[in-house]
């Protein structure tokens, strides 16, 4: 029997593998070295999607962006799309949540169902099968589902929408100014650390857990920063001012004509404007860097608490991020595009199982998707999935030394920019942005519908500075890894409304429910 | 305006194109022609597969295989597909149903969105949208929903199920033996003609369209025949038993090791070891050639009552199968393969507005696809469809001459071969047999998931006999063909919960929502 009872899966928002020091980089992240030392380090793991939404769904579906269909950020979630707390709640368990998710739900087929989006059957569809503590999704003021307001108003913050006028607000010679506005990124926000978003998602889900008492629960705790707006409460709005940043990477190819159309068109973007100015790369990365060291200092508290209570004996802890962030590199800002930035992601499991015992403080340097958490977290609960749908694989016999090599042997992202201003720049219709790429242990590539597509070699460029999309002597490469991609495409998981057990019990049945074919 | 008020969309089943006279074959099928005279008769129309259920799916979708999911017979339709019949709805139309749809609803789905199956909502999700007169899907005994059996017994076939007992049996020396053994396919079924399924289903629907007077409708008559059970009523078992049958057309590569794995594999299907037999090929072609004239003699009658209540006048009607049927050409029987004979059907429409004249009497050679019925008929009656979802293109522009050359460069098919024997003779999973089809004027390639492609040169060979799939000669066309398949696969419709235009209006409006990114 495993010995988990509990899975803490913690997501961040926007958080970027790289520059975390337990994964080499400048921040310094104690605790995500010490949740490491007591799990798995995932070197390679992938998001489907560099984009929150399309990404969140296949963390929470188990399903690549083209089976799930939430393509980009506000699509609503097909109401015939399970998730995580689905198969949970049929194996009598609940996935409860505690931030953010981004799910938006399909209420013209509510309405088509005959759902109501206010019944427990609506209020589970709506919230992507989460029962929430509290849901914040942090980039509007927190609206009816979230506490926050009234938790910053009950803290002497008194406003209408204390997180415009606190949480993302700061002061300039006592004069209120907006985080919005990146030039302020250097100022501490209005809002005192202990009552910031870090904070207050921390003890709502430490409260959650600490009521549970020895009752056993799922927690998604899932954090809004360090996404923007880039504004940081004291001290972490300072933390990194001054400090070695780092370089801004640029690649020859940035802003030529040898540059990818798509990338050309995502240099229009407005962030990717501002980015373009490596003072304003420097400016907004040490808040970034800051938010980041807050998001590890609230990690560490979690880690404390469930020491304390010693949950961390029966707890699996998975932690991870929704995507990276450009920062600047490249001269752009945000994310979406392909680059390592982006897709590839911190990725950390601690499994308190015995077996797990040989892999604590190792690094797997295979690869692994976002898809792989939905059956990883059942398969530690031993709660069915369904392998018709589910498109992951469990992490368990990684982590549990089991395999040997068992990891894929590439990861697959998407992107479907329809809804940017790159589409309007480009001149494309709606339904005709989309791209795929496959990464390999030696290659990237990605497709784009309309324009050649994009090629790194990853042994001899690491750093993707030099696209051969459209260089003849890689056309060898590029042909086959266009086949792998068509392969992928071929092989997703379509028939999800009939389960590969009863498929397989039918097989040429067709007698026995007493239809003869072909019969002399 | 339209002069268009009604629609009927008329199919058989397994009614395979080039047997027909109005497509050149030995079944004299005046009523076709006669159809055919007052519409357009359209000459490369193809299915999405080569099976009832996934064909019928993309019929009444619009959608191809891959993208409702619905990839063989019984897996239920996604409670997430929207229909012909809730495309009308929502604007105040019906489907009406008389005959076979091969739907089966997502039952888990009802369920999980608290549906009750008998409910209102009930019945129109699990019929797959329509409004039934009468549903009755054929191959089995008429079950609940139809009310055929009652229909026998009322007319004198005294049993408890005189399907089993009289439609599908024959005597022999006044013993009653069954239509399933297809050794008696020559004699005449139990049943009178005027009470046979072809009949029955007729007069349904002309009952059905005569109740309506001057009120609009849509109705699908679907006839079961000549689909298997291979048994016809007098005098049709007799029409062709000794007549030219033509040829059994046989391929050098039939059963060799240079066919393809899969056909070989189907070989050891019931069917194909039956209909193998040239003897057992023509005694039962001769029967599905009477049951096709039958069917012919019925649409007769149909169109009699149009023309009598002045119908055609203001009625669009397109007739089509499902897909055809091997006839114990290749030595095979049955379906789903992607040879001409299965995935090309008879595809006629009749467009009685004035616009239309200009083609009346015409053959349009250029591409259709299953999946353009749905556009074909809401563009008809100007309700809205969705372009977000459906796939297929109205043929009215080209009904009304309003495009030269308007045709698609290519049609697609699918097959998932997980339920059937084939499979288990390959030993493979359950999820590891599809495979896609691209058709274009000069080439067939099929991409078959662990096995070789198939490939035909269609200008060379029109009969599909050579499979150039291996032949290192042709590596070119098969990586080009790949390609087009990569492409469509990559552009299927996976966005299904966020219309086109809500897109384009939101595209790179997330300032105006209070989301300021990457401003300085």
């Amino acid at each position: 029997m495993s010995a988990i009872r509990n899975v803490l899966f913690i997501m961040c928002d926007q958080l970027r593998r790289d520059f975390l020091s337990c994964y080499g980089g400048r921040v310094h992240t104690p605790n995500l070295e010490r949740l490491a030392r007591r799990g798995v380090r995932f070197d390679h793991a992938y998001v489907q999607s560099g984009v929150c939404g399309p990404s969140r769904m296949s963390y929470y579906t188990g399903r690549y962006v083209s089976s799930h269909g939430a393509t980009w950020n506000n699509v609503p979630l097909s109401i015939a799309e399970h998730t995580l707390g689905d198969y949970l709640r049929a194996a009598g368990r609940t996935a409860t949540l505690a931030g953010k998710t981004h799910v938006v739900p399909d209420t013209e087929a509510f309405a088509r169902c005959g759902i109501e989006v206010e019944s427990e059957r609506g209020a589970l569809l709506r919230e992507g099968g989460f029962v929430s503590i509290d849901r914040y999704d942090g980039h509007l003021p927190p609206g009816i589902e979230s506490a926050y307001a009234d938790f910053l108003r009950a803290h002497g913050y008194a406003s209408a929408d204390p997180w415009s006028d606190y949480v993302i607000a700061a002061e300039v010679d006592g004069r209120v100014v907006s985080g919005w506005q990146m030039r302020h990124a250097h100022l501490p926000s209005r809002v005192r650390e202990e009552h910031s978003e870090t904070a207050y998602l921390t003890d709502r889900a430490l409260d959650w857990i600490r009521a549970q008492g020895e009752a056993p629960w799922v927690l998604h705790l899932s954090y809004v920063k360090p996404h923007w707006p880039y504004l940081a409460p004291a001290p972490y709005h300072a933390l990194y001012r001054g400090a070695d940043l780092g370089p801004i990477v640029r690649s020859a190819q940035d802003g030529t004509a040898a540059e990818h159309p798509v990338m050309r068109a995502y240099r229009q973007h407005d962030e990717a404007l501002a980015f373009a100015r490596e003072e304003v790369a420097r400016h907004v990365r040490a808040t970034y860097m800051g938010l980041i060291a807050q998001a590890d200092h609230h990690l560490g508290r979690v880690l404390d608490a469930l020491d304390a209570q010693g949950r961390m004996d029966d707890t699996l802890v998975v932690f991870t991020s929704d995507h990276g962030e450009f920062s600047g590199d490249r001269g752009l800002g945000e994310k979406e595009l392909f680059h390592d930035e982006i897709v590839r992601v911190p990725f950390i499991v601690c499994d308190p199982d015995p077996r797990a015992d040989a892999t604590r403080g190792s690094t797997d340097a295979g690869f692994v998707e976002a898809v792989d958490v939905v059956p990883t977290i059942l398969a530690a609960l031993g709660v069915p999935g369904a392998t018709h749908r589910i498109e992951g694989t469990s992490l368990l016999p990684r982590l549990r030394g089991e395999t040997a090599g068992g990891a894929r042997g590439a990861v697959y992202a998407e992107l479907d920019y329809g809804l940017r201003r790159a589409r309007r720049v480009l001149q494309r219709g709606v339904a005709e942005c989309r791209a795929f790429m496959v990464r390999t242990a030696e290659w990237k590539y990605v497709h784009w519908e309309g324009f050649r597509p994009q090629l790194f070699d990853l042994v001899a460029d690491p750093g993707e500075l030099c696209d051969l999309g459209a260089d003849p002597r890689r056309s060898a490469e590029r042909t086959r890894l266009a086949g792998q991609l068509f392969d992928w495409l071929a092989t997703r998981k379509r028939r999800t409304t009939l389960s590969d057990a009863i498929a397989d019990a039918r097989t040429d049945t067709h007698r026995q429910r007493g239809i003869h074919i072909g019969i002399w």
